[in-house]
């Protein structure tokens, strides 16, 4: 690493986190040395974003290193494993040294409130984009996958859905909102929580895990595909913030919940057994959670409205490849 | 993960690919698991080729793909570990199938040639660019960092230096070689052989270690900086190809051996005790090594010729946010 670059991510890179004990060598050398807990499997995820596709190329440099980071722990957590170590490959078009100040801060207040020591990175030169990839560590037979969920399964989530994909129409002048809502809501889109207390809680509960970020149709259906399961949704059971469902009755439509990405709350299926287990559990949490369905057997993913009446989606998640969006993962 | 980028994946990045006993899950949930081997240390390494910085945007894909293995599995074995898992974050314009085909082509040459199961990805839309992020194996007290070069340490290198560099200058029209060397010449540059199994034969026998992406005086003044020495450089001791010894006296300038990037020849010191068990194992190798060189007290390196001269050097390797060259890691 060249003197000047190595100089950077000494500054902005190494002095603001936390040591942890598992960490014997982190940035500054070929690679990074640690010692994986001898009783857990480790669980590996990697996130890229990419300006103009993740977020503007006027967005906040706190705001994409939080994020950055959030979208990482989001996926720790819907495999129900506690972060542990995380590596930074960063593009940049040119030294900025306020632009580098803001991100590496937005970047460690995440990272630090949950542990996770930045052990690796490579900084290189280009257009502006920032890959993470973090590790877990959840013990052997604990982990929440996509293909675990069974027919009977209630379908849960936490927190509300949609209100990233509002927070983003907000943003491009295609929706107006109340102005009591309009910093919350553009929270969700650019410093998105991820529930990572929550997953590690449901480790002994759930059985099938996702976390939110293409749309809740889209990402249901993974668990339904993996699991080889169909699902009932009682679309008006779907959380939604005040600010969602004051502009949800106006907008005539169930989109924003159904189908907007970038939420980062957790999808997950629990048996009917194990339910008061997770009522109790829900006690600690610091977000509500909602049944919202049940896993049924055969195919299918149905929307049903308390009238009886099918909801048709005709697109259930953001393609990358697809021009006509941006800013979902 | 949409639809259409899981097929993607599902396509290009996970039939190709042999299953390690130690990747429980692998692509395709929110995270991939695996098990640590429990009597050794994880090394964790991450680099970023990005396109117009690190390869041209001509440049074959399976090259991209090939280099984008080759320089993570370099970090690899400049640690004295023995590769076990990647994980790919691919930013990609557009789907181009047939690129696709033949930059996982290229991946995986290198990957399953060195039992390195991909377990993990996130492809996304924009500027193309490849991360790749590896982790590897080494038993505790093993490793080779950059911190443990003494006085008296001899210096040698793998291979021979200053090859990729070479291959720039003829590809930018800079620097004719004879036809014969061409081919030779041109896949130091575009698919750089990692030089893994020495790596993992010098642990016993090395004390500091790097492998020489940035050149020669760049990387080995990294570990004289971590390892509070000097050194002396025997110039005309560094091994050179015939194609670069052909055009070096030519040039008058020793800058292609001694700064040029790219090469990712491993650069270790060891201790004359040792010089006779590195004799036996380089027996085994599939290149040669060369000493160059001498590990002193104190600070500085120096770049001596056999006349008694020393060999100043203004610049001693690529800054990434340096406009003045390109494709140097």
């Amino acid at each position: 690493m060249p003197a000047s670059e190595f100089t950077l991510i000494e500054k902005y890179f190494t002095r603001k986190q936390n040591h942890r004990e598992d960490v014997l060598l982190g940035i500054g050398d070929d690679g990074a040395i640690t010692r994986a807990p001898a009783d857990q499997l480790l669980v590996t995820t990697v996130d890229t974003l990419v300006e103009g596709t993740h977020f503007f190329s006027h967005s906040d440099a706190f705001d994409i290193g939080f994020k950055a980071a959030a979208v990482n722990l989001s996926d720790i957590a819907a495999m129900g494993a506690q972060p542990g170590w995380a590596s930074l490959a960063l593009t940049l078009p040119s030294v900025n040294e306020k632009w580098l100040a803001q991100f590496s801060e937005g970047l460690f207040t995440l990272l630090n409130q949950y542990g996770v020591q930045l052990i690796g990175g490579d900084t290189t030169r280009g257009p502006l984009s920032v890959t993470i990839q973090m590790v877990g560590f959840v013990p052997e037979g604990k982990m929440l996958t996509r293909s675990a969920a069974k027919p009977g399964d209630l379908i849960y989530v936490t927190g509300t859905l949609g209100d990233a994909g509002l927070a983003l129409l907000v943003a491009q002048g295609k929706q107006l909102i109340d102005l009591q809502y309009k910093d919350e809501i553009a929270a969700r889109l650019h410093r998105p929580i991820p529930r990572v207390e929550q997953g590690v809680a449901l480790r002994d509960i759930g059985n099938a895990m996702i976390d939110i970020s293409d749309g809740l149709l889209s990402d249901l259906g993974h668990i339904l595909t993996a699991s080889h399961v169909g699902a009932r949704v009682d679309v008006e059971k779907i959380p939604l913030s005040n600010a969602l469902a004051s502009v949800r009755s106006k907008r005539g439509s169930w989109d924003l919940p159904l189908s907007a990405g970038d939420d980062y709350e957790l999808c997950f299926t629990v048996s009917p057994q194990k339910e008061a287990a997770l009522l109790n559990a829900v006690k600690q949490f610091s977000c509500p959670i909602s049944c919202i369905g049940e896993i049924l057997p055969g195919k299918g993913l149905h929307c049903m409205l308390s009238s009886g009446e099918e909801i048709i989606i005709s697109r259930s998640g953001f393609n990358h490849f697809d021009d006509t969006l941006i800013i979902r993962k």
